[in-house]
């Protein structure tokens, strides 16, 4: 385990760049939280880019200051977090990745490390799933333009546009607990979602979202997912393309940042068992603001799902 | 006429860019739908570069599917819609570019084709509106930061700044039918804008903007404009710069992409002719955003327009 | 004195750069307002590149047109207003660039000069308000993520996250007077931002900012200064990154031009005596979006310096 | 087939882009020379965003005029030269994606079409000289700063890095008539690129270039590859990343622009039966400089093919 | 008058940008040799953006410091060198740009003042010659990638494509005294500069231009030109685009900037009455190289200017 | 000490970023070489950003494979090289920053450690030197545009301008074993760098440069420094501004990065001590390709020092 020089005084331009400043390390034994990179793109249908995500994420994450000026949470310091590296991916095949992603997060999952990941694709999410929720199906909170529940294109099972029809598909989530948030942009088909709505999904729409308002959305998400264990995937071009120009497969008409942020602290005191940031492509974004965008909303799902791991740690140790 | 390879398959990076996707034609005869590019910024006051907008233009709008989701509209299955490439024009002289336009549309019109037209700065709405309002005047919903309604700058009659002016002043354009939705920005003078409050047109600035909300914005249009033949004029600089920053005038503090699509969705069922995209200026804007803005707003526009194109075609049809 | 060659048809892109095409002068006798560059970023713990600020926000300014279209305040009709070029600064020494800034602005102070400055860095508005607020305190309008009211980094007393506890210490500013807008962000501990709270500094966080909405916020920053002597100072990174990323500590989910433009807009009628804007960092935005924005709200925080400075003068001609 | 709108005074960025504005195409029957695009870029290990490169360069091709002003020769007056779209494939499998681009060469090749291609990364280089080296092999003049004559990475042999060593094994290429111009960069092992000294390709690294100057290296690349049927392979890499900063795999200490244009023109004469120019990813250079070359480059390889093609016509003619 | 804030240590970023630090007027009396911007890009056939060449090019300028290293000259400490500010332009029409351009260089000329002008596209070299040509011919040394003599596009004479036949025509303009070095690029028709060649002009292709070496191209410039009055006219194009991708008609294979530099300091002692820098069009350079190339050539052509016009006022002064 | 998950089948875009994936350690007992990055750019005098080198150097490192394959040199096969982390730094005072660097390269120094690091600002390499050759004297070979031997600028002496006088007067630079490669541009004075003269420096300017050829400079650069210690000091803007736009002074007219390379390789042999490479600005470059030119840059010091280190083991082993 490498302790990065985090001093006080240490300034956001300095030192090697781990993801939230936390410890480097490659065991798993004693992390409680492992924030992982998932440098992957050939699931994609459009730009890729995304694989170097997880270094950018690193790089901007290191304006991430200690706590939540929100909620107060200080994750780093409430559970024992890790920057675990980057899972084993194979750039010239889909079905070689989904089984060395969840090869590496079933071990993740049976040294009891609850995963935080930076994409990559969205066709990452599938293989997460898989290794860690084979023994129970998850519920998911999911933001994103589309709802990824496609068939197959091209004779693919696993690209980008699908990674959860194959997790409905492979028993390790649970339909009737998901919600999907900020669905737009144009189809191919006007049926082109039925999958999620066949198998009972909450697909919320950017009009339905304005409807609603954030208060609300948040609300209904909680009662969809209720107190099963919970998986949070955030897509960034669920956010308007103005704030996340570089994602793969960008829709105009998209939540703001703000929204974003309300909406992923408002799931606090959920049963969170894991999250990813996803789609971030760097190279269509010369400003840096897409990776900052990302890395503050893994910032968020982080303090989240600290708060959680510690809830749930503070449950066992009453009940010893 | 050729059909481009509009595969299942076909991602948005593949083969020659047509707008939408739609196949490239020079024949007028078959056409319901003309898009059409119009590559002149010559009447521009600050930065050029509205130039490049047909072809970036075409270009993102690879990312347009069939189908829009909110509307179910699929306007390339509804009507026979055709990329009919640019227009001619010509860099050195503003008056030779108007005659050009004017006459190209004039055949358009008269070939019973409905345009679709991609600038180009905004002075190139005028000799359209010459070349298909000329036999009865056109209402018009105008989406800008500026009225465009101001006189002679160095004695230059048809810069982009007083298309609208001139319009008027030709009979093709009548005032009272006309909304301009989105005005803001300093002035030379107070009474820049005069002629439009002078003639009738209905000025919502951003302030009173806010203070409607969309719905009501939306009903002020519908009822400004009636049930007489309605052109669409959608200037990129009427949304915020922070979406749409490749633009030659830019104005902070406008509306957003997304009210932008539910202003366009709102006027499904006008007696919609024609419409236009101009001042996307892909040089000024490295993230390649602003030419999306532009494709995504482009298809809008013909999905509203194709559905009164269809309508029309039924009406007769049943009249017949 | 030069006048820049500001003639009715000049266009933005036209002849050398001064703010808003004021003249350029390095005389203080006879100017009511001054716009003044701070070329300084020697204060930054993150990002530098505001150094390049007063050159690009120049630039920019040549978009700013005579009038304000809401206001009808014409400022450069209004008062005398000048560009009085670059305050002297050294690279090389927060100490000395103190010193030399507020020794510059000592002596507009005593010329009668209301000065609205354009950064650099945050630091630089302490030196700022030490040379104008020496003969009594002012109250002021914060727009910024950040309260900038910590104390020493490494020993460093005048950084940009600083200057407000500095000036409160100096007395040059009064606390009960101050409002601050915007607040977010990770903190590096949770009381990072005590001292504002324990002087009484009415904090308005972002969460607060969108459960009051922009008109109570206008009423509650007016009630906070009263009728004495107020500064405005307009850090850009207030504003929500995906407007301003051309900025050194960006923190997403801020608020939005339209609304930064609407709350300066609501300071008419105070007793004001100076402002700045301060972060914009053009290397860090290849958009030019950034500078654009600070140029826009300069000219925003011009017109209604301009109108008090106007005002006064009436008040003191009346009363002679 | 569709003829461009190219006439006279039509300037660059005007209407639809295809490569050199030759007319577009479906029909094989009457082409002489055929410019396709690839866009593929599955194969890469590092960088993606080839897959952009067929439209980038299409759109920068226009700058392309008729004439080569050192040479003389006007390919699409000299040749029937159509621009017949993108090759089919797939961005989820290297080994579809060989499949679908060896047959479509294939039917190029039966129907007598001399394809010059625009990629893509390299590795589509190894299917097209299936598609048209099946019946004998052929020489090849290769510009690159990598041999790409490695072997399998992670069990995939149709990456980026051994297309050539594919082409040798399957017979297609004969490493005898093989020279391979510009290579160079740091190496996993010394003898990484063993397979090419092994086989007799003559390798000439940027060290042994400047020591014989270009002259010398463009006779004995012609000694090489003899009066055989050769393709000229030309990867973006091979020149120095100051000209083209958007490729995969930059390696600096490359050629200049001008010492490519030389070395091509170097070849006219030569049995010259196809050619590609590859790697060119326009997301990586903001400033479009590497499509420029890569058009420009294509225009050249097309310029002493076309010669090539109409001297064997010419010489067929003759025979009759 | 108004002197820059130009101290000992005054770095490139503070204060206003006038051309070199010179001081900026308005008045002509006193000046010696003046630097005027020409803010016009209505002559392109291409990319527009030239028009902010002058802006950036100040900007970039003050990284000039006094003297050249090389030669030892300090232009403005050798003679009286003024920022003129820009001359008049009309965006919308050539014709009327040419009227306002020529007079205005006519004035300068009647006052006696040595112009070196910042474009601006190639069309503005045209009526400065005219303005400062009208009394006796010129001779020219011309670096381009463009003979820019060919004749009317589309009907319009004064092109950027044109000026030097134009000034041939005009007869302010010895064709038998102009050298054109860098000429390369595909033309329209093999014959496209043909009235170079008919009319004596020598022009040196990038060819011959390493077939000769900078030293023979810089005393075959001297030869041709002789010791009549003569105009340096430099077109960034000249360069190679991987130096100045910032310009409108770029064409790879173009001489470095240091060939360039040494070619420029090769024509002291020549008899130097003006010179231009045109063509820099910095929206197409998101890195701002193109603008520093361009300042630091008009600084070379200011250096050996000045030397001529001390060294001719040496010997009017020793006549008298 | 962390090792990298460096296998074979990593590619550039995976992984957290070390230096030429060497592993990151914060011990100093074990390194025979340790590559350091020194974020500081608070010595300079025009554009900031150097700071943001040492991380994006590492980024662009992961291109660095095993072994040169132009010498067959494997650095990290040959020696014990480790990835140590940031020198520490204080961004707001050079005086302190000045200690704090020489006392941790004084520590390295004392474990026998051979430094190789990245900038920062050229302030930097005074302390590097002060803490690594304060018992004997060191000699230098120095690339770069500039000498860096002048005196302060504002009463500050250890700005980027002036580190080798100030390491001349301290005692731990010889200059008469030092040699100054690339100068150029223009000065202040003609004398500025009458230091370098004075004290018997050897100064090739660029012109000397080409005059010589690349091999004499070598040769003449072996035989100032002879075989005492030697530091290589590499400061970017000594090659010319087309490949290495990120830097804070950039000047036109420099060497070409293949000329760079073979200047550094050419010092193979020599007794090596430590490196530098710096003023890569990576926010004035959005291509990243400067980034790329120090990482490679550093690489080939690297080769050549490794050389060196595992030469002299050999000797002491032999002398035992």
């Amino acid at each position: 385990m490498m302790t990065p020089a985090h001093t006080d005084y240490e300034f956001p331009y300095m030192e090697v760049a781990t993801f939230m400043r936390a410890p480097l390390s490659r065991e798993f034994s004693d992390a409680e939280i492992g924030l992982i990179g998932i440098p992957y793109d050939g699931g994609v249908t459009n730009r890729a880019g995304a694989r170097h995500g997880p270094r950018e994420i690193r790089n901007m994450s290191s304006f991430m200051r200690r706590a939540n000026q929100t909620s107060g949470i200080a994750p780093l310091d409430l559970c024992r977090v890790y920057d675990l590296g980057d899972a084993p991916t194979n750039p010239f095949s889909v079905e070689k990745t989904v089984e060395l992603i969840s090869g590496f997060y079933r071990k993740l999952h049976d040294a009891g490390v609850i995963p935080i990941s930076a994409g990559g694709d969205h066709s990452v999410s599938f293989p997460v799933m898989k290794g860690i929720g084979f023994d129970r199906p998850l519920g998911m909170v999911h933001f994103d333009a589309h709802c990824d529940t496609c068939d197959d294109f091209m004779d693919e099972k696993f690209h980008h546009g699908a990674p959860f029809r194959r997790a409905v598909e492979s028993g390790v989530l649970d339909p009737k607990r998901c919600v999907q948030i900020g669905i737009r942009g144009s189809l191919p088909t006007t049926d082109f979602w039925q999958f999620s709505y066949d198998t009972g999904m909450r697909v919320i729409t950017m009009d339905e979202f304005y409807e609603m308002g954030v208060d609300a959305v948040i609300q209904e998400a909680r009662r969809v997912v209720g107190d099963g264990p919970t998986y949070i995937t955030f897509d960034v071009d669920g956010i308007d393309p103005t704030f996340t120009p570089g994602t793969g497969t960008p829709e105009i008409g998209g939540f703001s940042t703000y929204e974003a942020q309300r909406m992923v602290r408002g799931l606090r005191g959920l049963n969170l068992v894991g999250g990813d940031v996803v789609e971030v492509a760097p190279p269509a974004d010369p400003t840096g603001n897409t990776a900052l965008v990302g890395a503050t909303i893994m910032f968020e799902i982080l303090c989240v799902t600290a708060d959680a791991v510690a809830s749930r740690r503070n449950d066992r140790q009453a009940a010893e």
